[in-house]
């Protein structure tokens, strides 16, 4: 296990409290349609509609701590990239983004509007890393690597430390699942400090690299990943990452796409918000076994709101069967 | 001026945590299309989706450290009656809400989930308060006033206490008025704390009591509101929130109909949330106004996120002319 309370409890404290003690609360009227009682822990309103800057930041202020480059660099979907150009922006330190010239516009539009250097390559996010280290290498830029670099998995844990302070039981934390550094964290806290408390990930059937890993202990060949849920999508698994996933986390399972979309659709309705499809995997597992979980409280982290407007559109708005109502 | 600082400095331990230290963020996005710097106070993320159970909260804990009535009576647009129901089932306190019989749906409903008791009857919020105030006097349960009971203000007034921490300049902080709690006690706690950011509240054109009443310096006749914003739709102006508001508002401004869509929209698309149309006031006058705030920075609370699912079809969604993305 490479992640350390003390340090998590650090993190605290070097992170820019604008992404810090956000909101944690029962949502009654979502919690009917499901079955349960569920616990929103809200990630999306910050400048980065994610939770991503609790890593980043964890990691550009130990940086510079340590006397430490002035200029970082890093592959990411989009999330990642913007916590990160937000953090160099705020403190002069060049921001160098790697991207998939297939990735969410609104993502890259973010980067750039945030100063980062946007650089934009052929392929998945594995081909934007290996971008992203040859530029390290040839600049002396800090490769920042999302789950790899243990700031990233325990900027993220003090997620986990806000939930653990949480009233009343939990019956089960659902964590989104990509690389590992939002469960792994999460995973990692609540194991410390509140241990009975079941931390089950979540992952789309269509990028079920780490869920597979988890299950066979071990790396497994997967395919191209193929999910609305860009900010978990990723192929390849980091065994650092797998070995502390698998210490702390209970359970993993798999969602379908429309399963996903439900899931946006309901906290749009129930909760007021726009969520992206990686933050809506937490409610979409509950909607696909509504048995397991009937009666029981349940906890779920909202982990991004970064969907580009045709996307809401497309997955969050379709016609209704009542009528408006008008004072 | 009835309101105490060192009361609201108090109410922060009356209020159920849940409803305090809510986000307040720059949203850089909209203020790129405001043309100004936007920082949002968010007060939509917590069980019943508005700032009201921070008045709700400090009226029902110091009722009942006072050894009051184990019964409380409102009348409600919809917001402050589920704020009510809130606390009172938390605290085993009998709660009816009286409402119009055309107040918005989803916040009857949800008064009712909330375990209200809830009695409509014909006409507006007035003659809804003409009933509570029958049945307090005929039950012996305390009437809870918006505006006029100081507990609604003052608890309203820790969002002000959380506004004035925010670091950097502010050059306006925009509020939403209906009745004046909001806005009276957002505007109390910044004059105290911050008495160099002009407060300015904002009202709907055709619910335009307390505006013309400030205006005037004494209330003036105006016609039933024809409004989308129910939560700020008063007719009547009450003379002791009429005067707290005199002392510690800078300026008021009417904004029209389509202004409040349009914010509404806005919000949607850069925030990622639903507010409804008297959270989306602050925006609206923005909009209205682009030259008095371009390149300054403004602070406006979302104040409520109750709209039923139809209006934010009929409002928020329209066809774009941009396509989707997907992976």
């Amino acid at each position: 296990m490479r992640l350390d309370l003390e340090r998590v409890r650090l993190a605290r404290n070097q992170i820019d409290p604008v992404f810090l003690d956000t909101p944690q609360y029962e949502c009654e009227p979502l919690g009917q349609v499901l079955g349960c009682r569920v616990v929103l822990k809200v990630e999306t309103l910050n400048p980065v509609r994610s939770f991503k800057g609790r890593g980043t930041e964890t990691v550009l202020t130990r940086l510079l701590d340590g006397g430490g480059a002035r200029s970082v660099v890093c592959a990411s979907a989009g999330n990642l990239g913007q916590a990160l150009a937000y953090g160099g922006r705020a403190r002069g330190v060049g921001v160098t983004v790697v991207a998939s010239a297939r990735a969410n516009p609104l993502k890259v539009e973010r980067m750039r509007a945030l100063g980062a250097d946007v650089v934009l390559v052929d392929g998945e996010i594995e081909e934007a890393l290996d971008t992203a280290a040859r530029i390290a290498a040839r600049t002396g830029a800090r490769l920042v690597e999302d789950s790899r670099d243990v700031g990233t998995c325990e900027g993220a844990a003090t997620i986990g430390l806000e939930l653990a302070e949480l009233p009343g039981a939990l019956d089960a934390v659902l964590v989104s699942l990509g690389a590992g550094a939002l469960a792994s964290g999460v995973g990692f806290a609540l194991k410390s400090l509140r241990p009975g408390v079941p931390v089950v990930c979540v992952q789309p059937e269509q990028a079920p690299a780490m869920t597979l890993a988890l299950r066979a202990g071990a790396p497994v060949e997967v395919g191209v990943p193929r999910t609305i849920a860009d900010g978990v999508a990723g192929r390849y698994v980091i065994p650092e990452v797998l070995a502390d996933l698998s210490a702390v986390v209970d359970d993993a399972v798999l969602v379908a796409e429309d399963s996903i979309v439900a899931a946006m659709r309901l906290l749009h309705e129930h909760a007021g918000l726009v969520v992206e499809p990686a933050g809506a995997l937490g409610v979409a597992a509950v909607l696909e076994d509504r048995a397991r979980f009937e009666g029981t409280t349940v906890g779920t982290v909202l982990c991004g709101s970064n969907v580009a407007p045709a996307d809401v559109d497309r997955w969050v708005h379709a016609p209704r069967p009542t009528a408006g109502w008008s004072h």
